[in-house]
Parts: C-alpha cells; sequence; structure tokens
C-alpha cells in the first residue's frame, strides 16, 4: 500500500538482506530497518519490529533463504527461526516451503513466491470479502490485520479497501488491543492512510458498542486456524467473539489458506506465546518532546501474565474468508487438498 | 486502610476543608489534596482527583456542607456539584440529602454520617460476600472497586479483605480497565498493600482466563443500579458479564443501597458519560525518571470514542451484594423501603 505517496511491501528483499517497514516505531516514525542475515532477520521477528500473520510468514521465508546464502545448517536454521513466534501458522507453513529448496537460486525463488502470493492471496481475500459490506457498513476489528500484518493489503482490512475502492462508504471502530496496541497504532494508521472513517475505542468499549447496535459486522484476522475451524488470534479476539454471538453480530475471521495448519485437529492443541509481562505493565508512546519512550503503569509492586493469544471455538465463527472464498469454520478442510499441494 | 502504617479514608473534613487522596497520583505518589470550597471539591470530582461510587459520594455530600458553610445559593450548588459525573448515583443521593438540612451544623453532620455510613456499608458488604469465597478462590474483577473507590473497604474487594482477614487464600485477576487503568493502578495498589496474591492482565485476557477455566468467580463494583436490577458500571464490565455467563462463572455485583436509583426503571436510563477522547489516546505514568507523565499512543491523525461506563443487564447477574446481604437482581426492590426512609 501507499506510504508518503510511495508503493511499500512490509517485508522484501535486496541483494542478500532483508529489509522491512520497522513496525515497532510506527505510527511515529516510518523507517526501513535492513536485516543483514537470517538471525537477525528473526530477531526482528522475535521482537516484532515485524510482526502479523503474513508478514512473519514473508520475513520467515526470507529468513531460511538467507541462510541457505551463507551455506548455514538448514535445519538448525529453521529450528531457530521457528522458535521466534509459537503460534504463528504462516511462519511454519514459510519455513518448511523454502526448506525443501535444492539450491540457493531456488530457495530465493521459493521465499519470493511465498511473499508474492500473501499479497495475491490477501487481495483476494479483499475482493471477497468486500461482498459482504454494504455502503454505510459499520465493522468492528481488533488488533491489527491490515496490510502491515501481510505483505500487502491485509486480510481483516482488506474487504474495506476494497469496499472504499469500490465506492462504498464503511466505518471502522478500531479496538486499540492491549497490551502492545497494535490497533490504536497500526490499524488506526492505516485507516487514516487509506481516509476511511474509523475511531479508536478501548477493547471495553466493544461490547458496548455492538450491545447499542452500532456495529455491523466483526472481522479479525487469525494467527493459527485449526483444521475444524477454531481460530488463534491476538488476545481479547475471544471475548469480541463471544459478545458478538450474543448480540446477533457476524463475526468472519479473514485468512489466507496458508495460516490453516491441518495437521492441528482442534483449538487446543495450539500452543499460546506467553510474551514478557512488561508490554502490560508498561506502555510505549510519544512523550512530550515527541519522542518514543516507555512509562510504567503500575506501582512496580505487582505483576502481570500476558498470553498472547486467545482461541475462539469454531461455534462462534461466522465464517472464514479465505482466497478462495468464504467457508463455514466447518467446511475449511476442503481447501487441504490444495494447501497441501503447495507444500 | 492502612497506607505506610497509618489508617486512612479516601476523603474527610478537617475545618472547612476537604481532604482527599490524590488518586490521580496513585500509584506513584501518596498525597493529599486539600479542596477549600464546594467548587474545588466539585472540580476534584471531575477531574477524577477523587473516582469511585462510594468516595464520589461522600465528596459530593461534604462539597453541599461546604455551600452551606459559605451561604451559597444550594441549590445553584446541588446543580453545579450533580453536573460533575452524570452516572454516579451515590453522588445524586448525597447531594439530595445534605441539601434537606436546616442549617450549617446539620449539614455537616449529614455529610459526615453519609460518609461513615458508606464505610459501614462496605464492611458489611465484605461480610456478606466472604461467604462467597473457598479457601483458594480465585477472582475476576474489573476497574476499582476498592477502599479508594468508597469511604473505606470498598464494594467489590471487600470480600476479598475480610476472606484474607479469616485466613483464606484468595487470588485475584486485575483487568487493568482501560482506557485510566484503574485496575493496573488502584486495584493493585490496594491489593499489594493487602498482601493478597494477585496479576494485572489486559481487559482482554479476561475471557482467556474464564475461558480456561482459572477463575471462580467475578465481582464488580456499581456506579448506578436500576431499579430492575440492570448495572452501570466502568466500561467493559457488560463484556465481563457476558463471558462469566458463557463460561458459568457467577458474576457478582457489590455495592450499598445507595447506589440503587429507585426512580430509574431500567439500565436504558441510565445516562453514560462520554469522557475526553484523550483517555483513550494518551496514556498516564510513570517515565524513565520517574517522573509521572503522558505519552501519545496513535498518530495524532485518528480520534478515540470514550464511553465511561455501561449497562449490564439484569440477566447476566448472579447476584447484588449490599449491606443487607446478597440479592438476586429482581429482588433488590425490597431495599426499597430502607433506602427511601434514608432519604
Amino acid at each position: 500500500m501507499e506510504v508518503n505517496g510511495r508503493h511499500y511491501r512490509t517485508v522484501w528483499m535486496e541483494a542478500n538482506a532483508v529489509m522491512m517497514i520497522d513496525q515497532s516505531r510506527l505510527p511515529y516514525e516510518f523507517k526501513i530497518y535492513e536485516c543483514r542475515d537470517y538471525i537477525q532477520t528473526s530477531q526482528a521477528i522475535k521482537t516484532m519490529i515485524i510482526r502479523g500473520a503474513g508478514a512473519i510468514g514473508a520475513a520467515a521465508g526470507y529468513a531460511m533463504a538467507q541462510a541457505f546464502l551463507v551455506d548455514e545448517n538448514l535445519s538448525r536454521a529453521a529450528d531457530y527461526i521457528r522458535s521466534m513466534r509459537p503460534t504463528a501458522q504462516n511462519l511454519f507453513y514459510a519455513v518448511n516451503k523454502v526448506l525443501q529448496a535444492k539450491d540457493k537460486q531456488k530457495a530465493l525463488e521459493i521465499a519470493e513466491s511465498i511473499a508474492d502470493e500473501d499479497a495475491d492471496f490477501c487481495e483476494r481475500i479483499g475482493n471477497h470479502g468486500e461482498a459482504l459490506m454494504q455502503d454505510g457498513c459499520r465493522i468492528l476489528t481488533h488488533c491489527n490485520a491490515g496490510w502491515l500484518a501481510f505483505v500487502d493489503w491485509g486480510s481483516a482490512l482488506s474487504p474495506a479497501y476494497k469496499a472504499k475502492r469500490a465506492g462504498k462508504n464503511v466505518f471502522v471502530f478500531v479496538d486499540e488491543t492491549r497490551p502492545r496496541c497494535q490497533g490504536a497504532k497500526l490499524t488506526a494508521f492505516e485507516l487514516a492512510g487509506e481516509k476511511i472513517p474509523h475511531v479508536v475505542i478501548a477493547d471495553n468499549a466493544a461490547g458496548y458498542y455492538m450491545k447499542k447496535g452500532e456495529v455491523d459486522l466483526v472481522i479479525t484476522g487469525s494467527d493459527r486456524i485449526a483444521a475444524n475451524g477454531d481460530v488463534a488470534n491476538k488476545i481479547g479476539t475471544y471475548e469480541k467473539a463471544v459478545l458478538a454471538k450474543e448480540n446477533n453480530i457476524p463475526f468472519y475471521v479473514a485468512a489466507p489458506s496458508t495460516t490453516i495448519d491441518f495437521d492441528c485437529p482442534d483449538g487446543d492443541q495450539i500452543p499460546i506465546e506467553a510474551r514478557d509481562e512488561d508490554e502490560v505493565l508498561m506502555m510505549v508512546g510519544l512523550d512530550e518532546s515527541k519522542k518514543i519512550s516507555k512509562i510504567q503503569l503500575t506501582s512496580g509492586l505487582s505483576h502481570a501474565k500476558n498470553p498472547a493469544f486467545d482461541v475462539t471455538p469454531a461455534k462462534y465463527v461466522t465464517g472464514i474468508i479465505t482466497e478462495e472464498g468464504i467457508f463455514a469454520p466447518g467446511d475449511i478442510k476442503k481447501l487441504m487438498k490444495k494447501n497441501r499441494h503447495a507444500r
């Protein structure tokens, strides 16, 4: 998508370096971060300089290609990259795919094809999802599953971008998405860039607006979908899904088929990443001198727990929007053949 | 309760001044804020130097007494004080009660009796609520309805304080409670002071722990309860109530009967305060030099909406813990006679 009048992907390769938009500095500074080897690229995934299902996948694919380039022990490199974010299915998908390359050139090609595929799948998700949006539609989304979370277009936000281009009016309630506030920081930044009317709300207010009848549709992304249609996504997604059901609001998950883990029978088998308590106890933003800084919220006497994801059981999910169309959660197995073949 | 080895109430009078713990500086600094007239006391309510149902009520009663002391136009003073926080029932209760005083001395006495009654009612809430807590009980609470939100003891936390004194082990999940983080800042501070094991979580994680079976009981406070048992409380309470019901977890509201508005037939009639968007877009905490400062979360290009409260319909409420005992939401009308008489 466009930033300052130029088209960007979130991640790409230049010579042997992996280049990425530094999402830890957004929305305050737009900077490109350079990773010279697969270790640096892996660390950028771990520290969330790059984050989001598809963007992590593409970066992981490029990291594997970097490992090929320096004749690294490939199975060790693959294990290392896989250990960065345990929940993200696209990461495993990409590492496994590049690992099958026969040589350096092929590894680079496969990594590039993963990024291209991600951008293409997300654009197609937008086309399918756009059909769900009436003119005047009011959408609620959680976390950031926009173009910054993928290589381009995004999953949950792609339908809104397509609807906007088709001349429809859409309005987005943006859950700020504590603890890291990817909603307030990234989704709001994306929507402002695309000139889509939106408002940031505390995660606590999502239910309030649903109950008031001001939300027509909830769409989120996903970090891993189990074979039975259970969906792992950013912590809080389960809460919004339960509230949507309670208020008879359709709850959609938008994700490329590469997010589906057919080897995982149900959501209970999805490992949930526990992240540092400081993400809850501290907060990053711009201080009064416009410097990016961190403040401490609590007294210092209390600890926090910080599960990064939760699992929304399939029964709360109205449909899963993929590049192949919209599926009931129980029907995603139909995508298995295609997905297996791609591996 | 005790701070630094000394017993404090949240608000009290010294000569003609209203003294209060400055909650806008907690948990970083413990300071007493002095209000010399009813305008200053009212502004302290509006700017949330003092906040919480019972504490607002007591402060409003003292503010009315201050208006008596300077021979202010009493109906104008009452209107002014009432306009500070539109949702808080205890504020209206206290203003109306002091307004009936025949002279300055009586006004002071009534204001004092409101504060004493609040502390007494909260202690009795603790005694009734403690019966709900088994040894090892894991409680989830939202916002701060501890002693800082009342004159002493608190409502939602009072049962935990009583359970602790009775030798029971209790554990508390503390919703941080965005946007103002009264959970992370005040509830965690209180629990640390009382040496009750607890952990701060993002509001988004409450559902995760409920679904995992790690929450035995949810208890929140309330800012106003309608005659039918619908409960207005901090934004996000409705979300937690729906999630508790979905996971078969009892959901209790703890509040003195002074929080019940018998003139209000149901929750739809409760006015919901819309607060400044900066409470969502900005965040206050301790910076690296240990100064209280404010950071900006978003790009500056997006707006926020900030409803301060929501209404939880009675059907999600297991029981309302009052000074008179625990009532089903449909049974609180039994308290009307007593409450009316008190007016």
